[in-house]
């Protein structure tokens, strides 16, 4: 079953509402209820153990990871969060203790961010742990950026750096509130999204919803210490690899999800003008332009040996010691 | 561990922010984000294979319900619902079709009540189905009606019949979202909610937050056909009771869960004349005084033998043949 296309399915003939600005395929639905001069941001995001964390997380690092995905997706909508409701699926015994400790973490970063935790539900999960998170935010009406909307000549941004998230960052990452807000407010932003299922996997809903493809340049991706240490060996790889050599640090930074940055595009005439204002507003997170939308479609990995498009035979490019 | 113990202990020290007019503890979170003269109502509610259904369960009736019970908490705060997403948690194999037909029966739902469906997620949950929804809803502001407010000598009203709901009414039942809004508009509601675990257990939640207790007419509570089918042995009873002797038909009405009916109070001095414009409103719907608001704390259940406090001994009363 391709996951892929049975959510392309049940997301055809989903019944809509007057209320209905965005509905399912961003990061975010967006809402009008109302709210003078806002739109209502509406999220689900869920973490399952085995999948998203193991027995031995820290119970304070679930809580807080479980938040700071959803917040996440409002950022990428470039929305300010509000509140939120906390489903909790727990095996049939369970520490209270435990629990608390989730509950704990996921406090400290709510409080951190203004959101208010307004109840939720908790309930058995015979076998796992399953902790789903609903969240509401709101967006200025005309400031919320969508992932349609990129523009041949584009320039595609990302915060931070990519790869080896499952190193720690997927547990401790910064969800880029301000860092959306704060662009939304300034510039002409066209497209953007968080990345969570890594560059390859996330760049192509940007793109099919735009019409458009890209052109990747190799050597700007902005690769993590982790993933370059992973690389060499220094770091254990994601637990999934068992065995498998590992991966070229510029792979990883291209293809390992939970990054959770911002990626984004606009008109390349402003790209360095934006970057200038970056490094005077946000001196402690790396912006990095690392290629350009173009008219067709897909993506374009550029190195010393030309451009290559991404797919089987384009990972090959990545392949080397 | 005693869930309310640690669901207390939890939400005892919860973020809370400006928008934020009733937390964690009722029917729904009350929110004010700006709406002019609106309230949002933010509900979650999951139901899990093995718990809310088994494998045998119609698909397109999983989803049903699994709406349902979240519109029956917007019905709970006399509130309209606007919008739903979806977490669906699935085994690592599973049928397209199956999940289709989950969704089928939500969306049904939703498309009479009026409720966008705006997105969701689709994630893994090996070994069992779990299905959360999280509503977000309306209300006039000063017209929500939450559990705290009940009066010494208020009416205690339900809404249908009690008990049984096993044999078939849990998948099928409709949330009573007219009847609120109409008894919200026309009548001063001081409490209400929605009998999610049965009378004997809901009923205390309502009492707590009102400081009160209640006298209930045993021989006022409105039995359903299938609870005394069921006492019988005309139908199965709940699947949790193998060997059991049948519960007698009032027991199952007192204790029975998932009957989605509601329970409120109002001055008994307006008691008649809401019973009789209920029936010219609502004429296919019972509507039942099962007793009444009393001063003090817990149950009262009077019987042809006096009345008896409603506790382990309580429930002998019902254990006659």
């Amino acid at each position: 079953v391709n996951e892929f296309d049975l959510i392309h399915r049940l997301t055809q003939s989903l019944p809509a509402n007057d209320s209905v600005v965005a509905g399912a395929g961003d990061d975010c639905a967006v809402l009008d209820l109302g709210i003078p001069g806002q739109f209502l941001l509406f999220k689900t995001d869920a973490v399952v153990e085995g999948i998203h964390f193991t027995r031995a997380t820290p119970p304070e690092k679930i809580g807080r990871k479980a938040l700071a995905r959803a917040l996440s997706d409002i950022a990428a909508m470039a929305g300010t969060p509000a509140a939120a409701l906390v489903t909790l699926g727990l095996p049939q015994s369970f520490d209270p203790e435990f629990v608390a400790q989730i509950y704990a973490g996921l406090n400290a970063l709510a409080a951190r961010f203004g959101v208010a935790i307004v109840g939720g539900e908790t309930t058995t999960n015979p076998g796992r742990i399953f902790l789903s998170i609903s969240l509401l935010g709101t967006v200025k009406k005309g400031k919320q950026i969508l992932r349609r909307g990129a523009q041949p000549a584009d320039a595609i941004f990302v915060t931070g750096e990519l790869g080896g998230s499952i190193a720690g960052k997927h547990l401790d990452f910064e969800p880029r509130l301000a860092e959306a807000q704060w662009l939304a407010e300034h510039f002409p932003i066209h497209a953007m999204l968080d990345l969570s299922d890594g560059l390859a996997g996330d760049l192509p809903h940007l793109l099919k919803a735009g019409g458009v493809g890209a052109e990747i340049l190799k050597s700007a991706l902005p690769v993590s210490r982790a993933a370059k240490m992973q690389a060499r060996g220094q770091l254990p790889p994601a637990p999934h690899q068992p065995g498998a050599s590992p991966k070229p640090a510029a792979l990883a930074a291209l293809t390992d999800g939970e990054d959770f940055e911002l990626l984004f595009t606009v008109s390349g005439k402003v790209a360095v003008k934006l970057l200038d204002a970056w490094k005077q507003q946000f001196p402690q997170l790396k912006l990095t332009c690392i290629g350009k939308i173009v008219a067709g479609e897909g993506i374009l990995i550029r190195d010393q040996t030309g451009a290559h498009k991404l797919g089987a035979r384009g990972y090959e490019h990545f392949r080397e010691p």
